[in-house]
């Protein structure tokens, strides 16, 4: 957050404390709002299938269409800076406990808020609630041989089509207005690219770009040798220098990585800041200067080495049935 | 969240809104309950230290009381999955956008809520002020040469006394009633215990457990070579023994892992459910099959690798000063 931002909260308090007084007298004078667009009071919930930190999923049906499934994704809203006037003018406080100059209170916000995002899906599909529900993970301890006998097969059934929108993107066919940097050798050569998760573009501290090698025959951080050296460390230094000039975040703040198992087999590179709280968690995010030092001290570091990471139910099912069904 | 919970919800959603129907009643027959306990109407925003996620920490002062600093810290409560029938019958939805099945809302909760979990610290001094105030990370890359001249010194540099916490627990002077688990071997010896961040104990997505070694002569992984790989498996291999027995989780529901940098400089091991989803990013955590698989194949693995790991400037105030001085 902007200090920039920080400063003038007390100015924007001041004007929002005006608003507050407005609203009161609005309250008092005006009829008062329409109720829901959404008619939620014949809502009958069947289970719910996920409430897991800020995500809560509920299936149920409208009475009377018991038949059409209703899914609720209600996700709680993070907190802005800009948020802090509404919040304190709306907040009273019950204090549970208090120790020395601590206090702990549970804090109530009345009047109006917008406390949550809320997608509803209706009619929802079963497959829409199996997305939705919270699902399994395991760990898998995966050895060179498991690889050979389980990952490898699995990731050559996957059909081809799936990455025909990477291959897209490659052949400038796709997204061509979106690429940041290209290096067109064949064997060291990648697109960058700014990933989907960036949603903000000017918000530097969700910083998330993606790197496309073009070398259509590796397909994950297993494929990788010694030989991919120059490859990794042209990603690495080109990228940076253009994150650096372009957007003005130096390189210690740039966390890069792979992920393994990916989410598509054709291999690329997350540039991600610092500050950016998912998918970088060990089990699945492999530090890029990790397999840089590992491949220069060991090239077949990869094809050889005991790789552990997690697999979802549902995220990755084949896979998961499949190293499961082998005893892992 | 256990599927028995959710089975039951629609019963406790009946208990609920007869709940509701005596709680509308009482609202209005009785007496309207007392204003909050504090009151924050004269409180004066003065800044807003940190604004992340579900965490937002405001610093300011109460009329009339300028000398003396107020630090709220309002925390945004998890989902639990019994909240599910209190936001629905206080939900009411604002429309902003729809396609096909999908529509998009804003969730507005009125009545009574228990959005807050708000911590005040009053007086707060500057060291409050600064322990709650958004730091800045970096990424180190630490080559063999950047510990042996920066990181090692800083790490001797530590008084004694700040693990002296860690040798009473070794020594059965403090905590022995919580030890679940003792191996009184000298080399590949440890003691198993409850982390504190395990704070429910019937809740075993969130089982977190601690193991210390007894050889106080390894620090960090930094320390670590071939010759303690008999420990590193005796560690592991009892530990999740116990896990499974004492606690029903299986070895692959268990994410296993050191912290490089840890918080304090005796050797310890961490073992979380696969579902706990803090300390475990990369950058910070190293799995510990990991490490065993890099020890079996190069005995001083971890005496000569390049490491890559965050600081914070604030948590690790004295090693960030040092390694950004050294040019890092």
């Amino acid at each position: 957050m902007s200090t920039k931002l920080m400063d003038h909260v007390a100015l924007l308090c001041t004007v929002f404390a005006a608003g507050v007084g407005l609203g009161y007298l609005a309250t008092t004078y005006l009829p008062r709002r329409p109720a829901s667009a959404i008619d939620l009071s014949t809502f009958e919930i069947e289970r719910i299938t996920k409430a897991f930190d800020n995500e809560m999923c509920i299936v149920g049906t409208l009475r009377g269409r018991p038949n059409e499934k209703m899914l609720l994704v209600l996700q709680k809203q993070k907190f802005a800076a800009g948020d802090a006037c509404q919040i304190l003018a709306n907040l009273s406080l019950k204090q549970i406990h208090a120790n020395d100059v601590y206090s702990n209170h549970i804090g109530v916000l009345s009047g109006d808020n917008d406390a949550l995002r809320v997608t509803m899906i209706y009619p929802a599909t079963p497959a829409h609630i199996a997305k939705h529900t919270e699902q399994t993970f395991r760990f898998v301890t995966e050895t060179q041989s498991l690889y050979e006998t389980v990952t490898r097969p699995y990731i050559e059934s996957i059909p081809k089509d799936k990455i025909q929108w990477v291959y897209n993107i490659l052949d400038r066919t796709q997204e061509a207005d979106k690429i940041l940097l290209e290096d067109n050798d064949p064997t060291t050569g990648f697109l960058l690219l700014p990933d989907t998760k960036w949603s903000r573009f000017s918000h530097m501290e969700s910083l998330y770009v993606l790197a496309l090698v073009l070398d259509k025959s590796i397909r994950s951080v297993r494929d990788l040798t010694g030989d991919h050296l120059p490859l990794l460390r042209n990603v690495r230094d080109q990228s940076l220098a253009l994150i650096a000039t372009k957007y003005g975040v130096a390189a210690n703040s740039m966390r890069i990585f792979v992920h393994y198992q990916p989410s598509y087999y054709h291999f690329h590179i997350h540039f991600a800041h610092i500050k950016v709280p998912f998918g970088i968690f060990t089990g699945k995010a492999i530090l890029l200067d990790d397999i840089i030092y590992n491949l220069s001290h060991d090239p077949a570091y990869y094809q050889k080495a005991t790789l552990s990471f997690v697999v979802g139910e549902q995220q990755h099912a084949a896979l998961y049935k499949a190293v499961l069904a082998h005893g892992e």
